[in-house]
């Protein structure tokens, strides 16, 4: 049995709020059970040095999460001068995913930045964030429409992510924190809705896993993928 | 007449909810109009190095901007490597200012960090985060009575915050961005809810003001900051 | 009977002396009874990136105390690798109040920035700042007359500063280290020599202030600074 | 057909050389191809402040790039005054992994810290950081023996990485840096001597990836890895 | 024909003002022609964690250059967020100098740490910061002595500096700005006023110096060094 | 007698090998006893901002200690977010040492970096750099003719540099690390083949040393670097 008494596939509620804040031109609270993330995107015009003069567009991120978000208070980023080693990780992660997204040539040069700001944590913060940003996008992508910067769609699909994990020896969906902090195997799933892999993390944080423990959790996380991308699709309708 | 229609001395609506995060000893958002700052004040034992021994207990605070709480993104200072001289002097006064609420003897060796977190911003969320934050506080006393580490409550008094200034040549209370933005004079007014005064801070961006310009707004303030202890009165009810 | 011997109203003996050192383009030493800072104020083409093409001026300052200025050592604070918040929160205040003694459309696109180097401490070094970087700024704006680079004199008053404060319950003017580490309020004024105000800053380090003790640290402060206005004038005779 | 000829499930060379350098408890060059990494392994008494008095050991790592191990210098970190999010990324994960090979009770409350710094990289650093990191924590091991630190053997396994990808739609085995930079998915794999995962990574640079060419990735790490556990052996013999 | 008329050998003026400042323990006002530097002494309690309890004391240094002390304006260390190299190399040199006076075992594990700030540079700001330190030191010893935390003297010789050159292809002493910036070659001699040598630093800027050249340069230093060992001792007398 | 059992003026075996990493236009790994240090240099285009438009070409040098390169693990510059002061003061040394081999104007608008990695210590790490540096510009000088980037050689002289010291008393030649560690006066010598000096940076870490003893270390270093520059021309041969 579970701690917060779901099946081993049952993953908590995820409530989508659009337009949660007014400046940003994608703005999203998603809700995954206790864990709640603000994703706003960003649009500016122009790209990195390092692309300059390709014509294509460039999408990344920035996460972080209040100091107070978890049980007890971390400390504040900004205040001991660096990103940690977990948030850079993190944001690459987040970043690289996004990319997959859209297409950057039809984005031209200008840059989308999704800040995911975790509001209150309970296991999932970064699967959320993928999630949530992917919704921010579609928003900013409309509203880059709207403005006629762009005249096309560049979003390619659009993408959600999933935590699963071996927790007290069976394979689980959609950990909470008290799951998390005490599983053998955490996994990361990022996938299309079109079911192609974007990004697949798995760590054993006790015991090794198995070839066949890692065929059961891509599974899990296919299907509860499914009401990801419902969640998705319903805020967005 | 003022951008949002608003009479010289009235200010906006101000919504207080507690609890609004499940993780901290106190969380409160407070919305000023369009201005949200998450509030979270967190418990923990012992005090600053420089402190112990002495038997006293510690309020500080930290407050930051979400990168997009504003109309353009501003980068986010972890990834800076360090806070602006804005942050460093704003978070300043928000300790200052609670201090002078809590009788640090009563609170043991004990400190209470809030973190202020802008949401989104309209103006004036440096005053709001120090009504919230008390808020956040005066719960967050709660929680130590109720475990039995404090048997007193230490708070002294409440303590609310207003800005005031001068715009387009006219004193006036609570400005939103686009008063603040084009004000002459701003000024912020820190008062406890027994009259007195903690802080204030009035600072001409155009013209210099005058010592009659001075009262008016101090005027302006006592009568805004009436509203600001009711709103804080009928949270904590 | 204040610690000097001196009444609720007087202030100390101010000494300024021009061209304290021979590369700065306006070089001050200011001493405000024990307090002495090196004002120096260098004239450079350009303004910072975001005012390029305004066709307007820039003017601003850094503060920093000498690791021995105090009864004890502080730590350098480059060694330490960044700013305190104190720092940082005079020098911004430093900078906002030269500001508004400049015309800075009549500045052409020129930077001025006035480095105060706290040489010994004892009280007052952020207004003593103010009224000596006034002083060096005058000079650097008739070294850019005799250069060429401007026809008028920007400056449109001069500026100073002075602390007041409530010690021991009764409001005095000019505090000294001793009275300033056990004020109740400590209190900056800055005001131009045509009777306006620049900036005010009062905090409450012990007790709350009233409104009526407010108004007599105001009157102080005006009357303290006739004889900063006149120390200015002779130094510039 | 790859670039360097080989068939897709075909990997580079493999050295491993014990003793490299002379001040290390364990000093290990390991080289896959024209990559070389140079992993040492440091024993020091005590543990993190994080885990005082457990009575556990720890085990970390580091990970640099020397400036010119690559095609074009990259700046030095420490010159930048911070480990770009890459390092820390690559530095997490060795960390992780080498610590699933060892059991840190049976270590005691000692630390083992294994460098690893690319002299020279064409593909595959990270994972030739582990495999060559492993042995050097074997030879830590024994010295730790020989000292009279432990008794007894905390290595519960030998662990090895390899890195698979899909080259222009082929999965294929120990990408070289020209296959890398232009693969569509890169996956690397850790795995214990016995057949159990530790760390699976899959990212799509390009298009994402199938459920099947997932599969066939493991396959071929799988297979790899045999004679990256082979090498490990020949070295310790 | 040297800038300033002097002769090859004939050093600049040099002025020894002590209790320069009223807080540190030794402070002394170097000037040597227009190069002038305050030299703070502190005595605290206590080694750094590397020496403790080994019963012995230390003495160390540190250097800095007013933003205007100079020509042009230099950026603060403090405001980039670290010190530059130059700075670390000439606080390294002034700290090695000084630890040669003292006998750290008759110091007790207390600290002595020289701030050596530039207020106006002309050439040889770091063998001028090494002879005002010097006198410095002797001021903190009998303070030390004084309050009786010693009993003896632990200063075992006095100590000066010089600079030395070739310009313009002669051997010349003492470089003002004008030389030093145009020399072939830069040496800093330090010395003791017992005739031995603590440390030589020559570098050629521009053309290589042959060994005579050296010869030349060392006998014109400890020529040289007979005013400044004068001089010191003149302040102390 | 020394620890080794080398004579005063004998020094270690020097071996060179080139082309030691195969990105880098200059590779080289220097071996004096048991000191080794890659010496990687890499040819750009431009030159830093302040060298803009003069025409001429930059050398400059960085350099670093593996964490574990000595016989205990030093914290990794990068990790600890700044390089110490040794470090700085070293890569000082080792450019302005390589600049006065290299004919600036010749080398056209191009830099020059050489980075110094210290792979295992023993005693004379910085003069060992500079000795395999040199060599490493060499190659990068020709790899840059065969380009067609230069048509001439810039290289005005070879330059070779070694440590010698007063070790018990008696004055000796490339000093190990036990003997260095213990050493009463530490001298790098910087020389160019033709027999002039580059940089001499003597220092009495325990007893001062007399101008008698300057003499013979000088000497010595002389003797020492025939042996240094016959290494160079035989690894160049």
């Amino acid at each position: 049995m579970r701690p917060g008494g779901r099946t081993a596939g049952q993953i908590r509620p995820i409530t989508i709020t659009r337009n949660f804040t007014c400046h940003a031109e994608g703005s999203v609270l998603i809700e995954v059970g206790n864990t709640k993330v603000l994703c706003n995107a960003t649009v500016e015009e122009g790209v990195p040095r390092f692309m300059k003069g390709e014509g294509k567009g460039w999408v990344t991120a920035e996460y972080s999460m209040l100091p107070r978000a978890t049980h007890t208070r971390s400390q504040r980023e900004a205040a001991r001068g660096k990103q940690g080693g977990r948030t850079m990780e993190i944001q690459r992660l987040i970043a690289r995913a996004l990319r997959a997204a859209v297409d950057l040539k039809m984005l031209g040069e200008n840059t989308i930045t999704v800040d995911c700001d975790v509001i209150q944590a309970d296991g999932g913060t970064r699967t959320a964030s993928i999630t949530g940003a992917c919704v921010a996008i579609a928003d900013a992508l409309a509203w880059m429409r709207k403005k006629g910067i762009i005249n096309n769609n560049p979003m390619k699909c659009m993408i959600g992510a999933i935590s699963v994990g071996v927790y007290k020896g069976e394979p689980v969906a959609d950990l909470e924190y008290i799951e998390d902090s005490d599983a053998e195997t955490d996994m990361n799933v990022v996938m299309t809705d079109t079911g192609k892999l974007i990004e697949v993390q798995g760590t054993a944080e006790g015991e090794p896993f198995s070839f066949e423990e890692m065929s059961q959790m891509l599974e899990l996380a296919k299907q509860g993928l499914v009401e990801v991308f419902d969640a998705q699709k319903k805020a967005l309708a």
